[in-house]
């Protein structure tokens, strides 16, 4: 397998935590350090997905939000989300490789080996996970992630034909699993669905560019058997992770002049509020392309938007 | 318009915020209390849904869950998850009327009007604000929301063509609406896009059965007019809430005798799975009908379910 090269960029790193201590977060010191591993890439709903996986990340102690995100810059819109949870971060620009693009290259690999290239260089212990912008945790998730000694399992809901992606217990040991795509996998599981302890990512540790065995493969890596794995979640009896997905939202192309309504006076507020939404990507706006807007004022009048102050 | 009456059933009532209080959340009952009412139905999503949004929720101080559920029993998987935040909450069961089965009935209608009543019979003041399960909310609209004295308003992100529905804002007023969808309304905005102080709920206020015209024709039961409106979010410049959708899972239906795992010594814990999965409606699992299920044991061996014993 290639080994754990990756072009990336450290865009920025926190290691303060920041936010405002509750009894649930205080006077952990003593307990591991869980590294957050989020892969994300730019798109009409990343700020609000990870706006709302941030608000799960900041119930819990002592954790760091390793976002690696799929773009060249180092997006402004993510660091400032990651400021305000007040958790401690690793922001990473992690772009997947030019000559993938438009393949079926496997979204965020780059992004997972550039979080594991920085972990191997920073961090001498703790544990990690690897958990998608759009997945859903409970927070009893983090605590049992928490024991971790190599590697543990867990079920993963909403997955494939069966509902669920889970190990199949018996006697407190892994002996199969139970997932309904094998994939000629040794360890067919979800990305959600393991944690590992950092001291046991050995030096082969990596991930492959191979669509749908990125788990195995990188389960193989760390030179697992069955017999290592720490099944959790009641020994793997119950649901507390799931691969919940969100829509994808078409991004529309808008033909507003904004630089007409800034200068228009008393429109400012308007005018600002085109920029936010063409800066969090929700939609395009040109001034020269794309679709005709209008706005609606009482329920009569439907006009052009480039009417504004003729109108109101 | 049809009068605010509605079948429904009062789950569960709790008045007391059992939250380890943080900072941000002590010593502030001087605050206005929000009340977030969630129309929700039962679907494999609907758990997680309710998960992260609650995460979400148990951030803000001084706040109150209605979840309003169109299922006919009172959820216990629903009625755990709001015990397990700690907030204050009210629950009910609120089934669209049988009539509307199967017709174009506009979902959670039911569920709101049934929250309203329920708003109207017990409380006197606080600010209510309509947040869907799919939703996702930045913790500064709580700040506010709360503010309101009659009615505010505010942008909603990822809403039809334009990316954005938000008022308009001239000289500190809402004077028109950009929203790709006029649709003959009065108040062209999102369920998420406003936010109502409970006094001033009058008693004719309600909502109708009438897909597309929920928010408008609740609004104009007020009897407010343009002038009333607050902007709030910078007078209508930032995106404080996006109308975020998740993909719905196809539940599939497995044939699996749970009972028979029950009793087969040593498989309980994954009997104990089956049967979580099915209780969150992940999967319906039957003795006699369904998709076969196969387990996995190394890459080699992909054997019926039925035959477990025999190969782990």
């Amino acid at each position: 397998m290639r080994p754990l090269h990756v072009k990336s960029r450290l865009c920025h790193v926190n290691l303060i935590d920041g936010r405002n201590h509750n009894e649930a977060i205080a006077n952990k010191s003593d307990l591991k350090m869980i590294y957050y591993i989020t892969p994300t890439y730019p798109r009409p709903e990343q700020i609000p997905e990870l706006t709302r996986l941030g608000h799960t990340l900041m119930h819990v102690p002592r954790i760091h939000w390793i976002i690696a995100d799929d773009q060249s810059l180092c997006s402004t819109n993510v660091l400032n989300l990651l400021r305000r949870t007040g958790l401690p971060f690793t922001h990473i620009s992690s772009p997947k490789p030019y000559v993938y693009k438009g393949t079926n290259f496997p979204r965020g690999v780059s992004n997972r080996r550039a979080a594991l290239v920085w972990l191997r260089e920073n961090v001498r212990e703790g544990v990690m996970y690897f958990g998608d912008d759009d997945n859903t945790v409970d927070l009893q998730l983090f605590d049992e992630i928490r024991r971790t000694k190599k590697v543990s399992m867990f079920p993963v809901g909403l997955i494939g034909d069966y509902g669920i992606s889970a190990p199949i217990i018996k006697d407190g040991k892994v002996v199969a699993f139970f997932d309904s795509w094998p994939g000629s996998r040794t360890f067919p599981v979800d990305m959600a669905g393991f944690a590992v302890n950092i001291e046991f990512l050995t030096p082969t540790a990596t991930m492959p560019y191979s669509a749908g065995h990125e788990e195995d493969k990188f389960l193989m890596s760390l030179g697992i058997k069955l017999d290592d794995i720490e099944p959790l979640a009641d020994n793997c009896s119950k649901v507390l992770v799931w691969h919940t997905k969100t829509v994808k939202f078409k991004k529309p192309n808008l033909k507003i002049d904004i630089e007409r309504i800034s200068k228009l006076p008393k429109y400012e507020d308007f005018a600002n509020l085109l920029k936010e939404t063409s800066r969090l990507g929700m939609a395009g706006i040109f001034s020269k392309n794309g679709s005709k807007t209008f706005i609606i004022k009482d329920r009569k009048t439907f006009e052009p938007l480039s009417l504004l102050p003729t109108l109101v």
